[in-house]
């Protein structure tokens, strides 16, 4: 009997993939710059049962093992390695208890980010974190790479609204962290180990998920515009000083805005940068005047504040636009990097300089930004060469941004995680000692080493 | 050269302790049933320096050491063990930086968690963890027990404050954790890590902490007396459906309103119930009249709503007198189990029928709640025996509620920590797997186990 034969006499309601044009599907995430490797097969896991049963045969037989929700990551955290067995969770979308007295869900980790917010809002209720995949992407890639978005300036990230996980270990026990009260600190808090460890340490497979309270009513939108990238920049530092708690703030740079306008044609070209907020729940109108009126005192040549759906939907429209635009222009590098909320103008200041630089190598740099949290969005739009090799000015002109967010106090990636792109940096901000620490904590945990090599640090 | 002295040498500016007397005040904190063991020194550390000195001393020569901050902590955690050197912190109280426009601070582990605060609002600002012994209680030993307080119903527990560490290892190496940026997924959550294993795996130095921006106003304060417990859960239900965010929530139980009635004359001895609340921020007066409201729909017989400071402190002086009014009844064994919300009414119902059973043992329990976050702290009070020993009936008791707690899917700890005290039942919470990986993440970090042996797990 071959070692696949024997996983697949094992699992529960799983299936086994081994055709090559179907595994082919499975071998890379939205990171289009990271070459992928082979993988013997996929397991489309159907049950906790079948991901315990994987990864007891994995850990006999020493296979690498790719976790992998949707494969929506930008940082390649779900690339294939050769002869690795790819642990798709994406049918393990059962919502098991949506809870409307203590505002918590359990889910499986393929459930659809958005579904899951549907369902709490049902019951008046609200799942918080959204990145901008959250219409496809999986709560269990949300937690391996404890994932932002929009939402997170006012409602925190994912770690923030996880309670408790089920999570498959190297070999195969299944353990549960964490908890359903609002508080508790009884031993190491492995709840947060597991989330962010990009599927280094353990296969999560359900979690116990914090909701909140809807809003009753639609947010207040406000989006203005402004002569410089410093003016808006002050307009948010303002809205953070005047404790003001927008539930979205994202700015969208000059080369953004062109690239836009491009394509349709908004007039929005010479706008140097953009400020788009909104406010929800009881206070929002408040919240939104007050806003706007900062916008305004930062020098915003333009303002609108409205609480009409269909116009907020427009506003909204201009930051929805900005990936397809930038995607029109060639091939792209997205990256995210932080900056203490403060050197957001700083390290767009830099960015900008960079982009001077590295234009006649051919490589441009377009810019959006949560800029409540200081998380920036430079994109590298490079033209396609023969052979798809990255350009190594695109590796310099990254190389610079990277170094220039760590200069300022700052982190290579605010929300995508390191996944195989950018660990070739991560010594840089964590330290040799703090790497120590990351090899102690994997063999610990994974000690084969079979648990996605090659990802995360 | 003894071994004492080969430290004492190695020392940056600290001071090593060895008079008996002296080293006698610091083998205890408020965890006073626990009997502690006799340490060889205390180190009075006075830089990271010092820190990173003691352990590369205790590593090499395999003493255990139980690091401390103001020994307020109620569980044991800085219980002194035969052999061990006492590591203070408390020396170490440097704010080191307070920056308003990042809304962070850089402090020293042995900083009071008041004096930041105070430091904070000279800028605008306040750092919002507030355990209730906040006055005397260091960040750091905050930090170690990731402690809980009044305002974390609305703003998180010490966790959700704490951006960054630095960590002295096992071995004496200086590591730095975290980031000064609000997002940031390179590498695992050390920070979380570090934060709540009660100086088992590093010893916090110093921290990057969150501060948010202060309430202009005054809070206002809504304090209402219920007809029965049912009726108050009830209130608090109400209130978290309704997404209101209050800054404190407090639940007063019959017995220790009786116990302050007997000691001040309040006229609360026919009271069941007593809820306090508190709503600060821009919507604080909106939020309080609909907690008033709420109160009243629930069944309260009395509701006093105000923003008079002086008429605020009088409604939360009740909730201050809490302990010393049970302290005046006899010795005291003070709990912290959580539950998910919803199932407060029930544990405190379950705590109710098993004070009735213990009062023949001479156990009485007497209880008061952050009703908010589903976390009560029953206090078992017990007559003073001739040999100081507590006796079995408390045990027994308190191990009834903790086992209450776990049936509602609760928790043993919501934030006080395990320390000594709970070790026992901790595996009736975690699971035998999961304590498997306390002891791999533990041997991992601490290889010679010489990191406060005997506590956290």
């Amino acid at each position: 009997m071959s070692s696949l034969d024997e996983l697949a006499a094992q699992l529960d309601r799983g299936r086994l993939l081994t055709d090559p044009d179907v595994v082919d599907a499975y071998r890379r995430d939205e990171a289009h710059l990271v070459e992928p490797g082979q993988p013997v097969g996929v397991l489309l896991a159907e049950s906790t049962a079948d991901v315990a049963a994987a990864m007891r045969w994995a850990h006999r037989h020493a296979v690498p093992v790719v976790p992998r929700g949707a494969g929506t990551g930008l940082a390649g955290g779900a690339t294939a390695v050769d002869g690795c067995l790819v642990l798709s969770l994406a049918r393990m979308n059962a919502i098991r208890e949506i809870n409307p007295e203590d505002q918590l869900a359990v889910v499986e980790a393929g459930v659809i980010n958005a579904e899951l917010d549907r369902a709490a809002a049902k019951v008046g209720l609200m799942y918080a974190p959204d990145p901008s995949s959250y219409e496809i992407a999986t709560i269990g890639g949300n937690l391996a790479t404890n994932a932002g978005g929009l939402r997170c300036v006012k409602y925190g990230v994912t770690r923030d609204s996880a309670l408790g996980l089920e999570v498959v270990l190297a070999d195969g026990r299944v353990v549960n962290t964490g908890r359903r009260t609002v508080k508790g600190v009884a031993g190491y808090d492995l709840t947060s180990l597991f989330i962010g460890s990009e599927g280094t340490l353990g296969v999560i497979t359900s979690a116990t998920l914090r909701l909140r309270t809807r809003p009753a009513t639609e947010p207040v939108t406000v989006a203005g515009s402004f002569p410089s990238l410093r003016s808006a920049a002050e307009a948010v530092s303002a809205i953070v000083a005047a404790g003001l708690a927008p539930s979205l703030l994202e700015l969208i740079d000059r080369g953004t805005l062109r690239a836009i306008d491009e394509w349709k044609r908004m007039g929005l070209d010479d706008v140097a940068a953009m400020l788009i907020a909104q406010a929800d729940g009881t206070d929002s109108a408040d919240c939104a005047a007050a806003m706007g009126a900062l916008f305004e005192a930062a020098g915003a040549e333009f303002v609108a504040v409205s609480s009409d759906p269909a116009e907020a939907a427009q506003l909204l429209q201009i930051r929805r636009l900005a990936y397809p635009a930038t995607e029109r222009l060639g091939r792209c590098l997205v990256e995210d990097v932080g900056v203490p909320r403060s050197k957001l103008p700083d390290l767009l200041e830099q960015i900008e300089q960079i982009e001077r630089e590295s234009a006649p190598h051919g490589v441009r740099i377009l810019t959006v930004a949560h800029a409540g949290d200081g998380n920036a969005h430079p994109t590298f739009v490079f033209p396609p060469t023969d052979d798809g090799r990255v350009p190594d000015a695109v590796w310099t002109a990254a190389d610079r941004v990277f170094r220039a967010a760590l200069g300022l106090g700052g982190t290579l990636t605010g929300e995508h995680g390191v996944g195989a792109l950018k660990r070739r940096w991560l010594e840089l901000e964590l330290g040799s000692d703090a790497m120590d620490l990351h090899r102690a904590i994997k063999a610990a945990l994974d000690p084969t080493g079979i648990l996605n090599p090659g990802k995360g640090f």
